[in-house]
Order: structure tokens, then sequence, then C-alpha cells
């Protein structure tokens, strides 16, 4: 069955000497934002810098100053960001920046990223942009258009991976799986060592982890299913070096790689990602934000022809 | 502004020794089975095998056994299977093939393929199957489950081509444009020579053709905007054949093929597509009605950044 793991963000910063989002703001609070956007929280962990709660779609990071929510599926997450000027102003925000990637069945999203920055513009000027061609794998981003400058050292890098390798789905569609199976076959340990760690097995699959250290996250979202695997990684650290790790394990037909602020993006990725793929789209911006950002697309050219993917005709078929 | 170009396309061969589409059927039957999928006829050709209709979205050809829909933007072509179905009755078809391609704006598409699946499977069981990966340029192909057997010699050709060079877009949105200035651009003389033809420049930009000589056909769709811009070629001329020339004009840096029957189609594209391009999904299948369906995709590496595209941020953008 179809799951759409393709993810919308909003990271929002706060003015940080007016708010503690650490000291000032309640777990119940949250579970309330994560509500209204249609999610859960299921479990959560913290250490002294920064707060993971694990949603039954995706994630949420606070740390004192800024808070970081991914959600899958058909969620609705202007809805959080509502919730979030409604009840602490809109005046809090020193910065907002919503992201949001392309869908593969956006007829059953209950917005479009257009529909979103209407909403979001009602509240906060922005500029909209798009990274990746149309017709191919793409983020829309919306940030907030004031006078916030990013710092030079606030990396983010996103790697979103399509088409896992049959081995690779087989394994992650096991029956019976434990999150410890898991972690070891995305090499966890190996990825980031001493990281404390909050997991949980989707059924009948799918999987998230959520991971931090100090100030350093790494989030993992996996949608394993053969036919429309999807498996995203967000995180503080330098996925570019961690890139051959990852490929090796999941040998996806395509896999996007989203930074900001890497300056060295193309020396890394000249490294780091392998001959045998080739770019589709490369697209670099810097943003008035002061934020650099780098998206590239890339795919395993193939020669084998494969089988049309046949669906069950019937009323109740949801992969249609 | 961004413009759904990709096409539903619906072929039905009927009981010739019942009904003759030519002789029994009139044209106020297709201008009504136009309008119910929300388009409407512009202007019509015939010669004594074929009428050919051009459309506000794309074509209809009517041949004395046969007819074929091609139609973009928000139709709702289920509708016309319908009106059909209700005029000429279910027993009249010989066989159905309903084929969708992926679309880029799904959020305002009045169904989706599942949708249209339903509809069809409550008039004639059939059999649904994708060709190409979900999260790239993909075709879903639905066709009637009964004892037809598709000819050998029944071939069809398609190419839809993505991002063309800013030659070729800029080319073709110039204000003003003649449909003889894009007759002549498309090389179409070359292409087909001596077909009669039948052509529409829409306002600002967009360009559809038909083209019929005997019971043969070509129509070229043309969605020629920068960074959304989408052409779109059927036949059952070989187009593999042209493609060196299509190719050579729209410098598109995407495309795929689509074929119906083309036996040869490994040979004839390791001659025609450009070493420049490599393949991203290769798909064959036998259909149970006997047609043999290939279906490629293949990209233009690149190793240029480009830079992101920008919206306008306003109530009114249609963009986003």
């Amino acid at each position: 069955m179809f799951f759409e793991g393709s993810e919308k963000k909003v990271e929002i910063l706060v003015h940080n000497e007016k708010l503690s989002l650490l000291n000032d703001v309640s777990d119940a609070f949250w579970a309330e934002l994560v509500i209204r956007c249609n999610a859960k929280i299921l479990s959560s962990i913290r250490n002294a810098e920064c707060k993971a709660f694990l949603l039954s779609e995706s994630s949420l990071f606070v740390w004192d100053n800024y808070f970081l929510i991914l959600t899958c599926g058909e969620t609705n997450l202007v809805n959080s960001v509502e919730y979030f000027i409604e009840q602490l102003g809109v005046d809090t925000i020193k910065h907002l920046t919503y992201q949001r990637k392309n869908e593969y069945y956006a007829h059953a999203q209950p917005s479009c990223f257009g529909d979103d920055v209407k909403r979001l513009t009602k509240y906060i000027p922005g500029k909209a942009m798009r990274f990746g061609a149309m017709d191919s794998h793409h983020n829309f981003i919306f940030h907030q258009d004031n006078d916030f400058k990013a710092a030079t050292d606030d990396k983010t890098y996103e790697i979103f991976a399509y088409q896992i390798c049959h081995d690779a789905s087989n394994h992650l569609t096991r029956h019976g799986l434990a999150a410890n199976d898991i972690r070891e076959f995305l090499k966890l340990e190996q990825l980031i060592p001493d990281f404390q760690l909050d997991d949980f097995v989707f059924q009948p699959y799918g999987y998230s982890v959520n991971a931090i250290r100090g100030r350093q996250y790494l989030t993992i979202h996996v949608t394993p299913q053969a036919d429309s695997s999807y498996i995203s990684f967000e995180s503080n650290v330098n996925l570019i070096d961690l890139l051959p790790i990852i490929l090796d394990v999941l040998k996806p037909s395509s896999f996007d790689l989203l930074c900001y602020n890497e300056t060295q993006f193309q020396t890394l990725t000249d490294k780091s990602v392998p001959q045998d793929y080739v770019s589709q789209s490369l697209v670099q911006q810097k943003l008035t934000n002061g934020f650099l950002v780098n998206f590239a697309n890339y795919i395993l050219p193939t020669q084998q022809f494969t089988q049309a993917t046949v669906f069950e005709v019937d009323g109740e078929n949801h992969e249609l």
C-alpha cells in the first residue's frame, strides 16, 4: 500500500530573550501543536539542550531558541504554525522557514504548497521558491522576509532516498522486525556513535528514529515498501560525509541532497557521491535570510528493462 | 503560469460490423462527447479514413472502427467514456484502453487514476498498471480484460518532452507567433511531409496540431513556458525514427517514450537516442490484450548549478 512519506517541515526561531522554548513551554503545548496538524506524539527523549518527540507522522525537535517539526502523510502542518501564533503571538517569531517536498499522492493532500503560502503570509510576509524541476523531485521553500540573517555555521543536511534496492526493501518489510534489527541494518552506531536514540517500528512496516547528542540531531523516516520506497534523513551532522555508508546500505535508484549553509557542497559531493550516479538537477541559491541552499537530485542510470507495476482492480484499492 | 499539459487518453475500438463511427455517428455527437469532459472542439479536418478534431484541450481522432481522444488540463475524460456508453451502449465497445500520465498539479485534478478506474470498471472489467517509477515520470494504463487481441501492426508511438532548451522555450513563447512559424520551428514538413494539418496557437502561448494522411495521424501539443515546459507527440508513424530531428529542435532535459507494439524498441532507441541521454526507467510489458508496451524515461545529466525558481507571493498566484 502506498504511503506518502514526503515531508512538510517548519523551523521557527524565537526571540530567545523573550521566550525559552525549553523552560517556558510545556509538553502539553507541544502535544496540542502536534495534534493540530493531525499527528500525535508517540514518545520522547531529551538532554540539557534538546527535546526530541517521535510522532505518528515524523518528528519534532525543540531547542531553547528554536524548534523544528517534520510531518509526512496527509498532515496539515500550517495548522500547527497557526496554533503556535495563536498561543504565543507572532512577535515571538524571529524567523520562520517552511519547506515542502513534492508529493506522489498530491490529490489526497489537505492543501498544496500554494495554499500553505497563502495561509502563512496572512501572518508573516515571506518569499517562496522551488528547488528542483517541476517534473522531477523538488522541494518548495517559503521563508520569512525580515532582517534575520542566519549564522554561517547553522547547517542542515537532508537526504531523500527513493527506490531502495530489493534487498533493503525486503529486509525492512520483514514481519516481526525489531527496532534493534533496523538500527543495525541502517548502521546507526557507525553513522552517529554515542547518540541517544528513540525509535518506533510501525505496523505492518515503517520505521522512525530520533537521535540527539548535545545540540546535534538526526532523524530518519523509513517507508520501505517496494515500488514506493522512500527514506528521509535530516540532521545538523554532516550527512554528505556519511553518504557512502548510507548509499551502500540502501542502494537507492535515486536520491536527493538538500543542504543549508554547506559552502563546500560541490567538493564534498564530488568526494562522496559514487560515480555510478549522475545529476539530474543541481540548484544553488543564496536566500535573503543568509542561508545558502543547495539541492541536487541524483539517479542511477539503468540498462535493464523491468516489468510494469500491476495493481489489483477493486473498489478498496488505495494504491491507485 | 503553470499549465497541466499531462494528458489522459482513451482509445475505444468498436464492433465495426454493428457501428461505423464515420457513417453512423454525427459530428454533434462528438461535440457533445468532448463537452462532457470539459473541453470543446475548435476545428476539424478529415479525409476518407479519418476525422481529426482539434480541441481546446488536445485532440480527438475518429476512424471507422475506433476513436482516440486525448485531453490535458483539468478535464475529466471518463465523463466522455460514460457519454459514449450511455448513447451507444457498452456492447458496441470491442476494446477500451485508458491511459493517464502523472500530473504536476494533481491536487487540482477532478479525479485521480484510481477514481477513474473505479468508474470505468462499473461498465468494463479491466486491468490497471503503471509504467515508470512512482517518483519519476510515469503513465498509468487501464485496459479492458476481454478476448480482444491487438494486431501486431497496430503500433502507437508517444514522446513526452520536458524542460525544453531556453532557445526553444523563448521561440515558442514569442508574442504574436503565427502557426506557420511554429510549423517551421518544429520542422513538421520534414517530420511528416504531405500530411494535412490543422493547428491552433493559444494565447498567450501554447500550440496544438493535428496531422492526418490516410489512416496515419500525428498530434503535437506544446506547453512552451520555461520552468514547466512540456511537449507531447502521439502518432502511428514511427516517432523513434524521427526522434533525432525532434530532440535537435527541442533539446529537452528529459523525455519519455511510450510505444505500443514496437518489437524493435531497443534496437531503434539504441540508434536514435543520443548518447548524452541516460535511461532512468525502462519498462517492458506484454499486456493480455496482445499489446507489447515499452516505456522509457531519459534524462540529460547536468554538471551546472542553476538558481531556484522564485515565485511571486500574492493571493492570486496560480503557479504555487
